[in-house]
């Protein structure tokens, strides 16, 4: 059934265009900020805009950065030369949430998918080799999905690193095969880095 | 743990500000739109804001409009001889999803709550009653919470239309006792309106 505000129809149609968000949930949210003061509805929106309109990707890792390089790649602490090579943004946050890993990331922006014509030179695999030679990393951590196109990652990168002397492991699969790294509990996931495996080329 | 962009980060806690949203879900939906094109973050934030702005409230009920007068109230369909009470539009649309319901409406925008400081003067009362003698109102419907300040308002109302010859009814109640209005299943709540008892003052 339509709203009688076509206004408060677009507001809930908003909402509801969201992942997980049905249309009960969205006519809550969008009475929510009907009955709340102008200024809330207007700060949600700002945040939202500035979120979207202002953040940058690390140059070094594209890992999502409020500055050129990410806190992550700027820390003293954390090691240049362990890389642990990932999908998405989300992966990071979750390893990040382990607090289990000292190294540094490299964010993808994807996994080699042929199907839907994304080669390697879609992805940030260019970048990742320099990196290596550039900050003579010795280990390279393959944390991506157990799936053919993650597979298929890692075999292209390892083949792009033949014949130099860099360990490259998969992170050991505490995480059931099938399931998303990003769902996975801290202590799992945090589990399967520590008893990372070496990687073989089959 | 916080987030490594404080940019995110203010997305994720404007997600959580929404009633009933935690903070994974808040993450959820601000990486969705972070990955979304720039112009549907853009279009969200404007259904939003003009929702907010520009939505208007009928000068006859209070229902929200995005006219002067609301569509219920224009429709010569709907009797404005019967008048069903309402605490908030919530229950307009509560109401109106059960299609059960041929009058008009009057949004009180509250109850009457000397604990909270709400009197008469707070709420569309003055406007009722006005409403009551130029358009010689037949019934009102009182659907109220099954509350003390529920009944505290039917019965300031009936006593403000003493000597007058107008029906005063309350919704039948087929919706649970301290259940809310706007929760009620669609047949319960069509139901009750059809059931609806005469008020006597107790
Ligand atoms: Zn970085
Ligand atoms: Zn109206």
């Amino acid at each position: 059934m339509p709203l009688s505000s076509q206004l408060l129809e677009e507001g809930v149609q908003a909402f509801s265009k969201l992942p997980g968000i049905g249309r009960k949930t969205a006519l809550r949210l969008a009475l929510h900020l009907l009955q709340a003061e102008e200024e809330e509805v207007v700060d949600f929106a700002k945040a939202l805009l500035d979120m979207k309109q202002k953040i940058q990707f690390c140059q070094k890792c594209h890992n999502i950065s409020d500055q050129e390089i990410c806190s992550i790649c700027q820390s003293p602490a954390r090691s240049k030369q362990v890389i642990c090579v990932v999908e998405s943004i989300k992966e990071v946050m979750a390893i990040e949430n382990t607090q289990q890993f000292q190294g540094t990331y490299h964010v993808l922006g994807g996994l080699i998918a042929p199907i839907d014509g994304i080669g390697p030179d879609e992805l940030e695999i260019a970048s990742l080799i320099e990196r290596i030679e550039k900050d003579e990393v010795e280990e390279l951590i393959m944390a991506l999905s157990p799936s053919i196109e993650g597979d298929t990652t890692v075999y292209y990168i390892s083949k792009q690193l033949e014949g130099k002397t860099i360990k490259i492991s998969t992170i050991a699969r505490g995480v059931s095969f099938g399931g998303e790294l990003e769902y996975a509990d801290e202590l799992t996931l945090g589990r399967s880095i520590l008893g990372r495996l070496p990687y073989k080329q089959s």
